[in-house]
C-alpha cells in the first residue's frame, strides 16, 4: 500500500454519449481507487462484441465501455495488499471475491459480491469513479478500459508477468478465454468428437481453437459472412457453413455432416432462436447446447420440449466458466508456451484517437479484435 | 424358439373408442409375434401419468394403453433366442436395439430402432397386433398391456428371474425407475446437496427417493395437492411446499430454504412453465434442472435468456437415462436387496374389470401406483 494517498486525475477517455453515437474522446476525472480498489493505467484495450451491443441499445450513459484489457497499476485503494503500483495486470468484467457461496464452492464464476455489473457503477458503492464537470460518467462491466485510465476493484484483476506482451493477452481478458473456456470447462470436449459452432467471431473461433486442441474430429462452423470460411480454418474450423448458401436446414446439414447430430453445438452468437437451432443440430441422447452469446434483443429462448426429452441439454456459461483470477494465469501460461493462440485473433491494431474505427469494423464484420492501444 | 408356430388368439383388453371415455373390456384377436417379437400373458400392469395424458388427449383410436407392465412369455416369433415360453418378463416404453448409434454409444437410452412408439403401431411394419373383427386396434408405446396378451419387440422386454414379485416389479417398468434414475444417471445427484422437486407423484416420489439414497440433506416437494404432504416424507422429503398456500413465489420460497438455490431441480409434473420455475428455483453456478414430465398442452417452453448466462444446465432425460435392457436388472437386483422401495408406491391393487376406477384416482389425485391384475 502506497502511503501517499492517490489524488483525482485528469486523463482521456473515450465517452459514449447515446446509443450508437461515435465515442467522444473527452477529458475526464478519475476518482483515487476506493478501499479494495486500484486504479490502472491501461496500455492496450480490444474492442468485444458484448461492448458493441451494449453501445448500440442500452440507456445509461455518458458511458465510458471497453472490460478487455491490460494495464499497469498506477494507484492502490486502502485495504489492497494484493497490487503495487507497477504490476501488470488483466482487468475483470466479472470478478472473484473467494468468500461467497459460489467463489468458495470452487465450481463456479457466478461471484455473488463482484458479479457481472449491469447498472454502470462499481460494486461496492453503486457509484461512478469517472465524473466530468462534476457529472458522473457510468461504468461498463465495472472495468470501462476505454480511458487512459481505470478504476477497478481488486477482485475485477489479475496479476500477470511483467514478460507477457500486455498488447496481446489483454485478449484473454474476454472473448478468448471465453471461448476456450466454454470448449474446455463447459462443455468438456472429448476426442474424436464432432462440434458445430454458431457465430464465427473471436468466442466462436476461440472454442474453435478449445475444439482443435481436445482433438475433435469435425468442427463445423456457421456464419452468414462468406469472409469467415478462409480465416475460421486458421482456428481448426473442418467445415464451414454459410446459412445463405443453403438450401436445407442448417441443422439438416449438420445432422448430415456429422451422421445424426453433433455431439456439442455453441451458440456464439447471442440470437435466442438459433439456440433452438443449435439444440437441433446436436444428437439426441447426450448432444450438449452451450450458450455464450448475449442476446441484445429478446433475451427470451423458446425450445420445443422434445428436444430435451430426447436427452439433449442446455447449459448456460459465463466467461467460458473460468474462475477469473484463480483460473487465467495458467491461460496466460499457456500462451507463453505456446500452447494457444491469440496473436491471431487480432486483425488490427488501433491508436486509441481513432477509437471510432474499430466500431466501424465490427459493424461491417472485417475484424476480429481491434486491439486499441492507450497513449503510452 | 418353439417348434409349433404360435396362433391368432382371442383375449380381453380395455379398449379406449374416444379421448377420455371410459375403457371398454372387449374381446380383441391378437396376432402371433412376428420376426424378433415376443407375445407376453400380461400379470400386472400400473396406470402410469403418461397413459393417463394420452387417453385424455390424443388422437389416434380405438387403442390399448399401458406400458409399465410384467408378464410372462407365452410364444416367441420367428429369429427370438433371447426368450423362450415362461419367462417372467417387464415390458419396455422405449427400447433397446444393441446396435445403433445410441446403444451403442454406451451412453444413451435413445435407441433409433426402437425408441419411443408415437403412432400406435409396432416398429417393424407400422402395423398394429390387436385387431376386432379385423379392424385395428392401436398400440401404446409399441406394448399395450391392458390387456391379457400383449405382442411386443424382443427388444422392449427384459428377462427377470422367476423369484422376484411381478405384482411389484411392474413400476420398475416405467415411474419409479424413471425418477430413480433422473436422480442417480441424469443428475448424478451429491451426497449433501440440495433438491426440489414440482410434482409428487410416482415419479417426483422416486426422485425423492434417489435423493435420500445419496444422502441430499434437503429434499423439498412441491405440489398443488395438500394431501401428498404427509406421503412425500415416507419417500424423503425434508421440506413440503403447497404453492396455494404461499404469500411468495415458489422460487423465492426454495431460495429461501436453500440459501441461494437447490442444487438440482426436478421438472415432473409435465407443465412446460414449471420449467422455468424450476430454473429459477436452482442456483446460479451449477444449478441443473432436470426435465422428466411429458407436457400434454403446451410442448414450447419458453426461458429467460438470463437463468442459462448465471451458469444453470437444463437436461432432458427420458427413462431417467436407463438403457431399459442393460440397466433394468440392475435396478430388480436392488428392490430384491431391499436398497431401494418399490412396494411403498402402490397405493391402489384393482382387478382388471375395475380398470376405470384407476383412471378415476389418478384423475382425482388419490393414488401413485394402481396396480392392475390381470386374470390369471
Amino acid at each position: 500500500m502506497s502511503s501517499s494517498s492517490p489524488a483525482v486525475l485528469t486523463c482521456k477517455a473515450a465517452v459514449a454519449w447515446g446509443p450508437g453515437e461515435p465515442l467522444v474522446i473527452e477529458e475526464v476525472q478519475v476518482s483515487p481507487p476506493q478501499p479494495m480498489e486500484i486504479r490502472i493505467k491501461v496500455v492496450c484495450t480490444s474492442l468485444c462484441r458484448s461492448d458493441f451491443s451494449a453501445w448500440e441499445t442500452q440507456a445509461i450513459f455518458p458511458r465510458i465501455f471497453g472490460h478487455e484489457a491490460s494495464g499497469i497499476v498506477e494507484s492502490v485503494g486502502p485495504g489492497v495488499t494484493e497490487f503495487s503500483e507497477g504490476d501488470h495486470v488483466l482487468t475483470l468484467f466479472t470478478g472473484e471475491c473467494k468468500t461467497c457461496r459460489q467463489c468458495t464452492s470452487g465450481k463456479s464464476n457466478m461471484c455473488q459480491v463482484l458479479g457481472l455489473e449491469r447498472r454502470g457503477v462499481m460494486h461496492s458503492d453503486q457509484k461512478t469513479r469517472f465524473s466530468i464537470k462534476d457529472k458522473p460518467v457510468y461504468h461498463y462491466c465495472a472495468v470501462s478500459s476505454f480511458s487512459e485510465y481505470a478504476v477497478v476493484h481488486s477482485g475485477c484483476a489479475v496479476k500477470v508477468s511483467l514478460a507477457v506482451p500486455l498488447e496481446k493477452i489483454c485478449l484473454l481478458s474476454c472473448g478468448v478465454a471465453a471461448g476456450l473456456g466454454a470448449a474446455w470447462n463447459v462443455a468438456d470436449i472429448s476426442e474424436g468428437s464432432t462440434v458445430v459452432i454458431y457465430g464465427l467471431g473471436t468466442v466462436g473461433l476461440s472454442v474453435a481453437q478449445g475444439a482443435k486442441v481436445r482433438g475433435a474430429s469435425q468442427i463445423i462452423g456457421v456464419d452468414i459472412n462468406p469472409e469467415k470460411g478462409e480465416i475460421a480454418k486458421t482456428f481448426g474450423i473442418t467445415h464451414f457453413v454459410n446459412p445463405k448458401e443453403c438450401n436445407e436446414s442448417i441443422q439438416q446439414v449438420v445432422n448430415r455432416i456429422t451422421d445424426g447430430g453433433a455431439d456439442y453445438a455453441f451458440e456464439c452468437i447471442g440470437d435466442t432462436g438459433m439456440i433452438t437451432t443449435a439444440l437441433q443440430s446436436c444428437c439426441q441422447g447426450w448432444g450438449l447446447t452451450v450458450t455464450l452469446g448475449v442476446p441484445k434483443v429478446n433475451p427470451e429462448l423458446t425450445a420445443h420440449y422434445g428436444v430435451f426429452l430426447s436427452g439433449r441439454t442446455l447449459k448456460g456459461s459465463l466467461f467460458g466458466g473460468w474462475r477469473p483470477k484463480s483460473d487465467l494465469p495458467s491461460l496466460v501460461d499457456m500462451y507463453t508456451k505456446k500452447e494457444i493462440q491469440i496473436d491471431e485473433y487480432i486483425t488490427h491494431n488501433i491508436s486509441f484517437e481513432d477509437i471510432n474505427q474499430a466500431f466501424s469494423l465490427m459493424k461491417e464484420g472485417k475484424c476480429l479484435r481491434c486491439v486499441i492501444h492507450l497513449p503510452a
